[in-house]
C-alpha cells in the first residue's frame, strides 16, 4: 500500500510512543513529545488563521529555539512550506530572500526584530509573529505563544499532503551570485531522515545536543527529522560555544552532537573542559568542511568518542557521505583507519554518487584524477524556488552538480579537494587550490594564504598565491617557491605570488572570498617566479 | 529528484563498493558482490531469452541456494516477478499456486523435479530450468548455470521499473482456505530494508547465517534486501539444523541470524554446542511465532547474545514489530525488561499499527483487552493477486487487517494473544486460546492440548480444550478445571473437556489445525463440567 512519505509520520509514531518522554529542551523549557505533537498543531491552526494555505510559504529569522523545531512540523499538516532564514545574512540579503519567495508570515525572534523591521516596507510579509515573550510586541505584530494557545491542540486528521509536494525551502548562502531557494519535499525529509538512521545508528536512547550547527542550516543537517523519527532527546543550545556545549553534555548526559571541525577543535583546546564530565557522548558528527585526521584521533584521545565525518549540500537535504569504515578495513593500522574516516567518505545507503569528468565519464578510482561530484537519490531537492534554467543546469544528465571536485580511492571513499570554482586548471591539469594552500600554510612564516588561477597565454591558467606573513616575519616569493618545490608536483607550484601586508577578505562566516580575490588579482599581472 | 525506490539501488552502491568482497557464501560456492552482479544481469537476460516480459512472473521451487538469492534481483531489471515456492507444499497445492500465478518460467532444485513433473501437465508454465548441476536434466529443462552463462554479465542500464511495480509474489499458506498472492512492490521492499536497518542496525562487518529460516519464506524476512543494502556477509545454509548452525557460526564468524523460536530451543538444548565457538553472535533476531522470555533469557546466559524479538507477516514483507527495549526502561529491573523484549514489540519506523475493536476504535493500552492488529505502511503489500474481494475486504477502513489479535501496554508495547479465528467470544468477552492453552500445558500430566469455541446457547460460545495426557498419565477433565480455575479468570475456564488417547492433528509445519479441530469438536456436544 502506498503512504505519502512525510515527516508527519514520524511525529505521528514517536506522540505516541514516547507521549511523556521529555523530547525537547531548550533553556527552561521542556516539552514532551505529546506536547510537541500538540504545539505542532496548533501552530498549523495559527498559520490557517493567519491566511496560510497549501504551497504557501512561513519564514524564520531566529536564533536556535524549541519554537523553529515547532514551526518545521506544524507547517506541514496543511501543506505549507517553511523557509529557515540564515540569522547572519545582511538585511538586504534578506530582503532579496523575502521578496523572492514571498513568505505569508515571517516568524522572528527578538534578537532579530531589528533587521525585519528595517526590511518592513520592501517585502511582502503580510504577518509578523514574534517567537519570543520577554521582548516588547511591535506595533501590528502577534506574539507566538498566545498565537498557538488558542488554537486546539488536536491532531488534524487529513493531511493536506502529497509526497512530491515542497515542505521546506532553504537559501543556498554562496560566496558568489544571488541567493537559490532549494525546494526539499515531504520525500526527501522522510527518506533522508531514514537513510541517516541507517549509518548514525541512533536509537530513543540517545540524546543530542541540537544547535551546534544552527538550526536553519538545512535543519541543522537533518536532524529534527531523524531524532524525532526513533523518538530521540534533543537539547537545543542557542549557539556553539565550548562552555555552553561541555556544559549541556554534562547535564543532559548528551551522546551525540554535529560540528563543523573548527568547533570540535575549540572545544579540544578550550582549557575548561577538563572540569565538565563528557563521557557520555558516544558519537560527534563533523561536516560542513574537509576534517584535518588529527582531529579524529584527538577526539577519540581526549573525549573517548568516535567521529564521524560527513559531507553534504543544501540541496540535498544534506547528507550525502560518511566516513564510516569499511567492514573489510577493519584489519588496518589504526593511522589508516584514522585517515579514512577523516575523509569525505561513502555515499550513504540511497544516494548514488559520481565523481565524474567534464564529459560525464568517472575519473579512474585512484585517488588521483579530479572531477566533480555529482549525485542522485530520494533527499536530492526538487530543484530552485522560480529558477528553472539554474535547476536545469545543476540537473543537467539527470545528476544533481555539486561543483565539488574530489578524487575517489580503490575502495570507494570519496575525498573532495576543491570547489569547482576554485580549481586551477593548468595544461589540462585539474590543480587543487586547498592542496597547494595547505603546502604554503605549512610555513612557518605564513600566516594567511589563498591560492587562485591567474590567466596565462600557454597554460590557460596558473597558479597565483596571495600570501600574509605573520606579524614582524618576512618571506620571499623565492624562498616559498623553492619551498613548495620540495613538497608538491612541479606544476602545482605557484608562478606568481603577491605579498600581501593586510588580512584576506572574507565572508561574514569566514570563508576566503576567493571570487572577490580572482577580480582583483586573476590577471597573471604580478611577478611571476620560475616554477 | 524522484527516483524509484527499488531494490536495485542496494545491489548497485554495494557492487560498487564491495566489488570483491565475498558477499554470498553458499556450500563451496562463494561469489564477490561483483560477481553477484553479474550473475543478476545474467539471470535477467537469461528469462529474457525464455520470453519473460514485464509484469511476467518467474517461478522458483527449490532448497535455499545463492541461486535463488540472484533470482530475486534478476527478475527485477526487466520489471519481472519472482514466486517463491514453498517447498513443503504439496504437489496439488504448487499445481493451485502454478495455475493461479501462471508464471512463465519455473526454476526447480534438484530435490523438488519430482513434484514438478508431477503437476507439469496440469500448469501453464512455459520453460522449466533445473537448479543444480549435479542432477540429471530432465527431458526439455534448461540447466541453471550454462544458461546464465551464454548471457552478458553487463548492468542493463535502462531498469523497466516503476516502483509501485510488483517485484515479488508469496503465497500465504494459512491454514485454511486456498493459498493468495500477496503482491509486494519494489518500493515496499526497499522502504521496508531501510526500516528493519534503522532497528537492527547491521553494517557491512555484520555476518548472516541465510536460511534458517528458509529463504522462500518472504526472502526469510527481507534479508537479501537489508544486507545487500548494507554490503553485509550472506552465509547461506542448507536448513536449520543446530550443527549446521553451529559450524557455520563458528567457521564464518557469524554475528547474526533469524530463527523462530523453537530452532533456538533446539540450539540451546542441543549437547553438542558446546563444542562449537559462537562467540561472534551479537544478535538473534526471533520471529514467526510468540517468543517465551525464557528463551531471550537463556540466549543472554548461554550463547552471551542479544535476541531482538519481531514479528511480521507475508503481507507486510514482513517485519512490523521488534521488541527493542525503549531507552525510557533502561532502568527497569532485568526481569521486566527481558519480559519486554518476548513480547510481539513496537512499531519500527515507518509501520503505523493499532489493536483496534470490531467498530475500528481502539482498544485500552491495558495489557488487558484484546483486538486486532491492524497495520498501514509502505512495507505492506499491495493486494492479494487476482483476489480483488478479498484485498478488498483484507484492507476496509485503510487499515491491512493482520487477523491477529492482542493487547497493547501502557508504553505501546503489543503482545498477540491469538489468531483473530481462534479467538473465543464468549458473553462479549475475548478469550485468548493460547492464553488458556498455556495454562493446561503448565499441569505436568499434560502432553498437548488445543483450545477451541464451542456453540452455546447462553453465552455465543464457550472454551473447549482438548487434552492429550502424557504416556501412562492420567487426567480427568475436573481435575484439569480446578487447576484452571487457581490460574486463570473463571470466564476463561474450558466448560467442555476431551481426553484424547492420540496426538493433536498437525499441518506439516508442525502447527495444530485447529480448523480441522473445530469442524471435529465445535458443536459443543462434548460432557460440560461446571466452571
Amino acid at each position: 500500500m502506498k503512504l505519502p512519505q512525510t515527516p508527519l509520520r514520524f511525529l505521528e509514531r514517536t506522540a505516541r510512543l514516547y507521549r511523556d518522554k521529555v523530547g525537547i529542551v531548550c533553556r527552561d523549557h521542556r516539552e514532551t513529545y505529546g506536547a510537541y505533537q500538540g504545539r505542532v498543531y496548533q501552530f498549523a491552526r495559527a498559520m490557517m488563521e493567519l491566511g496560510v494555505r497549501k504551497g504557501d510559504r512561513v519564514a524564520y529569522l531566529g536564533m536556535n529555539c524549541h519554537r523553529l523545531l515547532e514551526a518545521y512540523y506544524g507547517v506541514l499538516p496543511i501543506g505549507a512550506i517553511l523557509l529557515p532564514l540564515n540569522i547572519r545574512l545582511s538585511p538586504s540579503e534578506i530582503a532579496f530572500i523575502l521578496n523572492d519567495a514571498a513568505p505569508k508570515v515571517l516568524v522572528v525572534g527578538k534578537e532579530l526584530v531589528a533587521v525585519a523591521e528595517a526590511v518592513r516596507h520592501q517585502v511582502p510579509v503580510s504577518s509578523y509573529v514574534l517567537a519570543d515573550e520577554d521582548a516588547p510586541l511591535p506595533p501590528g505584530w502577534q506574539r507566538f505563544d498566545p498565537l498557538l494557545a488558542r488554537q486546539s491542540a488536536d491532531p488534524i486528521e487529513a493531511w493536506d499532503v502529497d509526497e512530491d509536494d515542497v515542505a521546506e525551502i532553504f537559501y543556498t548562502s554562496g560566496t558568489t551570485g544571488r541567493p537559490k531557494g532549494a525546494m526539499l519535499t515531504h520525500r526527501a525529509l522522510y527518506t533522508h531522515a531514514l537513510q541517516a538512521l541507517v549509518t548514525l545508528q541512533l536509537t530513543d536512547a540517545d540524546v543530542q545536543i541540537v544547535g551546534t550547527v544552527p538550526l536553519f542550516h538545512v535543519n541543522a543537517w537533518g536532524s529534527p527529522h531523524f531524532l524525532v523519527a526513533v523518538g530521540a532527546t534533543q537539547v537545543v543550545v542557542p549557539r556553539f560555544d565550548p562552555e555552553i556545549f561541555a556544559r549541556a553534555v554534562q547535564e543532559h548526559r548528551a551522546t551525540v552532537a554535529l560540528m563543523v571541525p573548527t568547533m570540535l577543535n575549540a572545544l579540544l583546546n578550550w582549557p575548561g573542559r577538563k572540569a565538565y564530565d563528557l563521557s557520555s557522548l558516544r558519537t560527534l558528527v563533523l561536516g560542513g568542511a574537509p576534517a584535518p585526521y588529527a582531529l579524529v584521533e584527538a577526539a577519540r584521545r581526549e573525549i573517548g568518542c568516535k567521529t564521524m565525518v560527513g559531507y553534504g549540500l543544501t540541496e540535498t537535504t544534506p547528507v550525502l557521505t560518511v566516513a564510516v569504515l569499511k567492514g573489510t578495513l577493519a584489519d588496518r593500522p589504526q593511522e589508516e583507519k584514522d585517515r579514512r574516516m577523516a575523509m569525505t567518505g561513502l555515499p550513504t545507503v540511497g544516494v548514488e554518487l559520481r565523481v565524474v569528468r567534464e564529459d560525464g565519464t568517472e575519473v579512474r578510482s585512484d585517488g588521483q584524477e579530479v572531477g566533480e561530484i555529482v549525485v542522485r537519490g530520494d533527499s536530492v531537492m526538487k530543484g530552485y524556488w522560480n529558477r528553472p534554467e539554474e535547476t536545469e543546469e545543476a540537473f543537467r544528465g539527470g545528476w544533481f552538480h555539486t561543483g565539488d571536485m574530489a578524487v575517489v580511492d580503490a575502495e570507494g571513499y570519496v575525498q573532495i579537494v576543491d570547489r569547482k570554482k576554485d580549481i586551477i586548471i593548468s595544461g589540462g591539469e585539474n590543480i587543487s587550490s586547498v592542496e597547494v594552500e595547505n603546502c604554503i600554510y605549512s610555513h612557518p612564516a605564513v600566516l594567511e594564504c589563498a591560492v587562485i588561477a591567474a590567466t596565462d597565454p600557454h597554460w590557460g591558467e596558473v597558479p597565483k598565491a596571495l600570501v600574509v606573513p605573520k606579524p614582524g616575519q618576512t618571506v620571499t616569493p623565492e624562498e616559498l617557491s623553492a619551498y613548495c618545490r620540495d613538497r608538491i608536483a612541479h606544476f602545482k607550484v605557484p608562478r606568481h605570488w603577491v605579498i600581501l601586508d593586510r588580512e584576506l577578505p572574507k565572508t561574514g562566516t569566514g570563508k576566503v572570498m576567493k571570487a572577490e580575490l580572482r577580480k582583483l588579482y586573476g590577471g597573471g599581472q604580478a611577478a611571476a617566479t620560475p616554477a
